[in-house]
């Protein structure tokens, strides 16, 4: 098989906000793009293996900039409740008996899967056991940034920890140069977990081996008042006094922002990765993302783990984005359709360091889209904007990662899901029997 | 082709707020649900049509409370834009020169395949040329309740506002005892737009003929200022001195009231029909759904017109309804997922008076979908509230409405989609050579 993909009669959308190109054609080889342009000087179909997409868009694959992969497990196990119960009586009992590296590879490539068929090429990830979240994105296809969780007390695969930091380096030397569809990180869950010192050792480890650090930052109005050691007056200032803020940090949620905050942020060159649907469900709030865009601070978005979505679909993900931001200012112009596209795109691809991501250019990654644009939501197809107002993840058709066609007429090709389902519900049906959540009414396949 | 259904081996969701129940049987005679139960006690197949179910849950099928089927010729066109710009510089001059018979039929058409492919079975309506509305719908197989527009200037069809009342009279009289899946109705755009005498001989109208009165209130903050002639401080007071409201009144939005208006919907049993996408994409605001529901309020839920959504899928809708309310409350057990659900199938049911609908039970009518649950997105499937908050249009298989099948394997059975999409691209070929959009980069099928 020839490793040289022709994508031919397509229209082409190369950038989040670029015109659409009508009768258009890609070219990859090696998992880059090589060439694209119109079908009037088409290159040569010989030897290479051709995709005809005539009534498809071609687009960028989705980045998701923030996800804990493996919840997937505890999807809709617990909704509709505070924070703190949710997490306490709900997410972290389950977590402690049910995490493990058995669950943590099935469960996230479960995500992987929902993330592959909806559209998404990229994910950035942060949970423990990250060694089999490395192995499930690269065993499903998926480009994966996977982030270690650091935290300051016992965790799944850190029973000491004392040994937290030292334990994401191992994986981060296991990874460094594994395989070209993952990228290590570090995730230092949050300043109200980790201490000034673990959170100083963390970031430390990040910047010597030159990989992204990731962090938990103002999700909650509550969390200026759950600081450990405190430095600063609010999360933000937290981080900035232990000298934490610079272009390698991206900050997931950081809804609880003041003007200063945003100033501080801007002013460093860190980053932030909304999670808007999240924030929603989770009733933490909306983060002002335009007052970010406006100064200048990298947005990216993400959907956070799907216990608290619970979906991964990051069309879904878009037009929440777009829309509260408008419901906040009371705006309708804020946050146009074409931005949240951005976000997902090359947005995220700046915040991870992976700049080859998130457009079609020459030199480009080739990890792309195609949709079925001939569906009655997405028509008329007037412009792009109606992705993000009406696209589905069931719209995308075909998924490239790197070069390599992992989804096809919606269905995956890179592995079998059957099995990952059949591994997931198993996993599922102990986790109902030990728990017994209240809101559990029933289970599908019980005949 | 027998007329009688039988569905078996499904988990059957029978009420938003039912515990599921494995291993289901239904049965469905004369577009009427005539049997529902364990397998353990399934009737004769014999002479009977059966589907076999498994793996898939059986639910009814949602409602769609607010629409504008025809506006689908507008989806994408302005979007991003206030409220006054959109209705006033794009909206209403494509309408004063596109509104025909032929479009309102086949993008009425193209919005029932939108509907029925994502799981509504019935829709209510309100637009101009109400008769190619009915139609479209009979012909899609979609059920519909069908409000003839009502304002005080030229409007499509009605050149002569005088008679603007007498047309819809007699849109009622051609449909009244028609088409067993057309109700009509008279909806009165809203008290901007028409004088309270106007109003009061809409309201006189349908109450004399037994259908419902629709009316957009309160859907922005400035309403107040721009009521005809008002009555009352507010949109609602306006009504209620007005003598229109009352159980036969269907509010739509309703997004800017106070608890005085509250207390008065409360006092005279008028309903509302929120539309939160729509809300916010236009930055109308959030409605206080909780404080309605709180009052006893019926509330159902709509997608509105989709050129203000831009989807006409209502497993989004419900999904927005839920997470708005806990941002608008800062409290995440508000408005849970159950509630949603209800809202969006018997709420919707109870405020258009159509109480067959919504649930299943012994008859009740056959408007019934089965959703595919072998999906990354809906695993596991601890309970319903997973629909609502991961599930999609598009994980909807079979549709039935009224005992028929029009959805099967996710394709339309009714009606030759094909030629409808072929249509609306034509009208919208015509409509983008005249009033070239600023912000239309591109189409599709250009090559």
């Amino acid at each position: 098989m020839t490793d040289t993909l022709l994508i031919t009669n397509c229209t082409i959308l190369a950038e989040a906000a670029s015109s659409l190109t009508a009768n258009g054609f890609l070219k990859a080889a090696g998992g880059v793009i090589s060439d694209i342009g119109n079908m009037s000087r088409m290159p040569s179909a010989e030897g290479v293996m051709v995709i005809d997409a005539r009534g498809k868009l071609l687009m960028p694959g989705l980045i998701n900039g923030h996800n804990h992969c493996a919840m997937t497990l505890f999807r809709g196990l617990a909704d509709d409740l505070e924070l703190a119960a949710w997490l306490h009586d709900h997410i972290f009992p389950a977590e402690a008996t049910h995490v493990n590296p058995d669950m943590v590879y099935w469960c996230s490539k479960l995500a992987a899967a929902e993330m592959l068929l909806s559209g998404t090429t990229t994910v950035a990830d942060g949970y423990f056991y990250a060694d089999s979240v490395a192995g499930a994105c690269r065993d499903a296809g998926l480009r994966a940034v996977v982030g270690h969780g650091i935290i300051d007390f016992p965790a799944p695969g850190v029973p000491d920890p004392a040994r937290n930091v030292e334990t994401v380096e191992r994986f981060i030397d296991a990874w460094a140069e594994r395989d070209p569809l993952i990228t290590p990180a570090v995730f230092a869950h949050s300043p109200y977990t980790c201490s000034p010192a673990t959170l100083i050792r963390a970031k430390n480890l990040a910047d010597r081996h030159k990989v992204r650090f990731f962090i938990h930052l103002a999700e909650s109005r509550q969390e200026s008042g759950m600081l450990i050691d405190p430095r600063g007056t609010s999360p933000v200032r937290h981080l900035r006094a232990l000298g934490l803020l610079d272009p390698n940090t991206v900050c997931a949620h950081s809804v609880w922002l003041d003007d200063e905050d945003l100033d501080i942020l801007a002013a460093t060159g860190a980053h932030v990765v909304t999670c808007p649907q999240s924030n929603l469900k989770l009733a933490s709030g909306t983060a002002r993302v335009g007052d970010m865009l406006a100064r200048g601070i990298h947005v990216g978005l993400g959907t956070d783990g799907c216990a608290s979505n619970n979906s991964l679909d990051m069309f879904r993900e878009m037009a929440m984005l777009a829309k509260i931001q408008k419901l906040q200012t009371l705006d309708a112009t804020a946050l146009p359709a074409r931005q949240a596209l951005t976000c997902a795109t090359t947005g995220n691809a700046a915040l991870l360091g992976l700049p080859r991501l998130g457009k079609l250019a020459v030199g480009c990654r080739a990890d792309l889209l195609l949709l079925d644009l001939q569906a009655p939501h997405l028509t008329p197809f007037y412009n792009q904007d109606l992705l993000v107002y009406a696209g589905k993840g069931s719209d995308v058709h075909t998924v490239i990662v790197d070069g390599r066609i992992v989804v096809q007429d919606r269905k995956l090709l890179a592995f079998d899901l059957e099995e990952t389902l059949s591994e997931v519900e198993k996993i599922a049906r102990v986790l109902q029997r030990n728990t017994q959540p209240t809101n559990t009414r029933g289970q599908k396949n019980v005949n």
